[in-house]
């Protein structure tokens, strides 16, 4: 199969621009319309999901990338799994690529089974009209060094390791200093960019990339220095209080190198802007971070 | 809610040894009848269902606890949740505590998605005769810092941050020094004990616990001084090389304060011992097992 970065790259030239869109849904945020029917877990969870489709066809014109936040979906066990791999099917048939924001991590043969949990194809249980739903790539946690991390990295899927985390809480690990005076974040990237080399795409960039938050400025030079090759996926945009400046440096030179994502400031458009359906200001909010972005990292 | 660490310890006490048995079907090590009948992955989930209910069975008389893999769940996606929770039921019901090797860690809302979805009572498919299964604890990568760990700690349930794990991988990051001489597991150590103060029990132990390798020996000593209100689940016992020996360092002085985990080695103790029906196997490999754990660690 074709390389993930490959991909990420050819889809990111189609739209015009390196951004994703975040599906972070909870139901107290859904629309009114939808959020009226909601009497129960599972009447929520046929909203979330209802909302969702909704969403992904309201964003597919704007953006080349979504981002499935797992705990959203995992909050209602395995119903909420089995919505979740329907919404991933949804924006597959869409054309999008779909992270699956997971922060999956474990070694040996447990890694090899959340891989396989995730990119084996699925088969949903209405075996008469099975769909098939495949996330081209994870978030995933690298506290347990290269073999927590390689296991999600094969067959031409990506995979993108927390290295920097936009919350306060991250600095007490991630910015403590080692003896060689790089920071914790910093030895963190050096792992991630030896294992990178092995994984390259033929557009430059690897299969592997790496989570930078958008909060963390003045680190994402170093950081960018230390991971040439790897594709960054930047949060922290728009509701986490980032703007096109902060992440101008997740870039290479070659306008490449960063996926900058935005969910709540996108897909809960329509509290600010009642002017209009609600999917309509979703879908004019994804216009929106897609130009404002592609101006700073023109493809 | 009566406090996690609390529970764990008087189950200790009422079985007689800190010992606790891993979970990690895969369906190529099942027993013969069982893996006869496996043609696909739902045949395959089917007979992992069947051989867990009857793994927990056999040793629920020897030990307090049982620690599930998710992973050897989640890649047979919803179906695999949904087993997996019907199996927690059953633990439940036999008066076992319960250990989620799950692994999360995620930060604000999504941290407290995870939190509730593990550990909000799940309803199952069948509302005519619903079960309700609970974990006791589940484990967390604490790379995102304490707002990725606290949400996992709350209402009497337990967390175990990762410290120190048993795979070669994670000397790599784990071992790195910092310019104060600590190790980062040390480092990671510090914040665990920090936010383990503020969820004490009213046996003197903290229901924040934390993930310490057998298989690192010589630095069980200075992770036991660290965090000395923590109970450590320790894996790598067995199967992975660790021995009695090696995990007498976990305990402190009052005969409290770890979890010893054994897996394979129990849960396929048929593959060496043919002599009597499988499950009779497994039960008397956790006996053994309670036996020479519980002969260093008297309670």
């Amino acid at each position: 199969m074709e390389h993930f970065s490959d991909r990420l790259l050819n889809a990111i030239g189609l739209k015009g621009s390196p951004v994703c869109v975040g599906i972070d849904p909870v139901h107290e945020r859904l629309p009114a319309e939808l959020r009226r029917r909601i009497d129960g877990p599972r009447s929520a969870l046929s909203a979330i999901s209802e909302y969702c489709s909704t969403v992904l066809d309201a964003v597919a014109d704007a953006v080349p990338a979504v981002k499935f936040q797992s705990a959203c979906f995992e909050r209602f066990r395995d119903e909420g799994v089995e919505t979740l791999y329907g919404l991933i099917a949804d924006a597959n048939d869409l054309g999008l690529i779909v992270i699956l924001d997971a922060k999956r991590g474990d070694i040996g043969i447990s890694a090899d089974h959340y891989a396989a949990g995730i990119f084996e194809p699925w088969i949903d249980r209405d075996e008469l009209a099975p769909r098939i739903a495949i996330p081209d790539a994870v978030t995933i946690n690298g506290y347990l060094g290269s073999d927590g991390i390689a296991p999600f990295c094969t067959n031409g899927r990506g995979a993108f390791v927390l290295v920097r985390t936009s919350n306060p809480g991250g600095d007490a690990i991630q910015q403590a200093r080692l003896e060689n005076g790089k920071t914790v974040a910093e030895h963190v990237a050096g792992v991630v960019d030896q294992l990178s080399r092995e994984h390259m795409g033929t557009l430059g960039y690897s299969d592997l990339g790496a989570v930078v938050g958008a909060t963390k400025r003045d680190e994402i030079a170093s950081l960018r220095a230390l991971m040439p090759r790897c594709i960054f996926l930047v949060p922290g945009y728009g509701a986490q209080g980032a703007g096109a400046d902060d992440v101008k440096e997740c870039f290479n030179r070659d306008g490449r190198g960063a996926i900058i994502t935005a969910s709540r400031s996108v897909i809960f458009a329509y509290e600010k802007d009642e002017s209009q359906p609600w999917a309509d200001a979703v879908g004019e909010a994804a216009h929106v971070f897609a130009q404002e972005v592609g101006e700073i990292a023109p493809v």
